[in-house]
């Protein structure tokens, strides 16, 4: 979707890797309402996501710490999405919590 | 692509995500001729990678320390790799290295 720029590197990424089911009921308004209600939490930096034409797809999250990570994690509406997730939406899927120790960026001039 | 799993949480991650330009020259074999040589590396854990219809991709390695992932970003044929992704490929990259501290994985049982 974009390439969110991190102001300051030291932050904690949630790297979320999914295999879609062919499931779709709901999954659309879902995914971006979830996306939208992870940028109000606090601590949130940023958020990147793509998926492919297979149905695989990542989707990394920046937090400020990993208090802030725990509470969008335990928000009652994302406990709900989670679980229609695991329900209907999602064939399998990893999260991985990750320290971000450094970052480089890269802008085409021409 | 795929979901590989982490057998040793403790490990490093390398976030690489772009925009690609309209540009395909090459692009599709080298591609994948770095991913299969990204594989043969000392440290190399996993990979997972997905690219939306945008053009907007997210490629996730797993390293089992910071020195393998130096090594792999200094290896020749990869350097070149960089050198024509910078010159062709891609409008916008940024790559985040960060420490995976906690995995988590769901695999759906019907």
């Amino acid at each position: 979707m974009s390439i969110d720029s991190l102001e300051d590197p030291v932050c904690y990424a949630v790297i979320f890797s999914s295999l879609r089911t062919g499931v779709d009921e709901g999954y659309a308004e879902m995914s971006q309402r979830m996306t939208g209600l992870a940028r109000q939490q606090p601590g949130f930096i940023a958020v990147d996501s793509a998926r492919d034409v297979t149905g695989f797809g990542i989707t990394v999250s920046y937090w400020q710490d990993l208090a802030s990570i725990a509470a969008w994690k335990a928000q009652v509406e994302h406990l709900e999405a989670q679980r229609l997730g695991k329900e209907k939406w999602y064939q399998h899927y990893s999260i991985r919590i990750a320290r971000v120790e450094r970052s480089y960026e890269f802008e085409k001039s021409n």
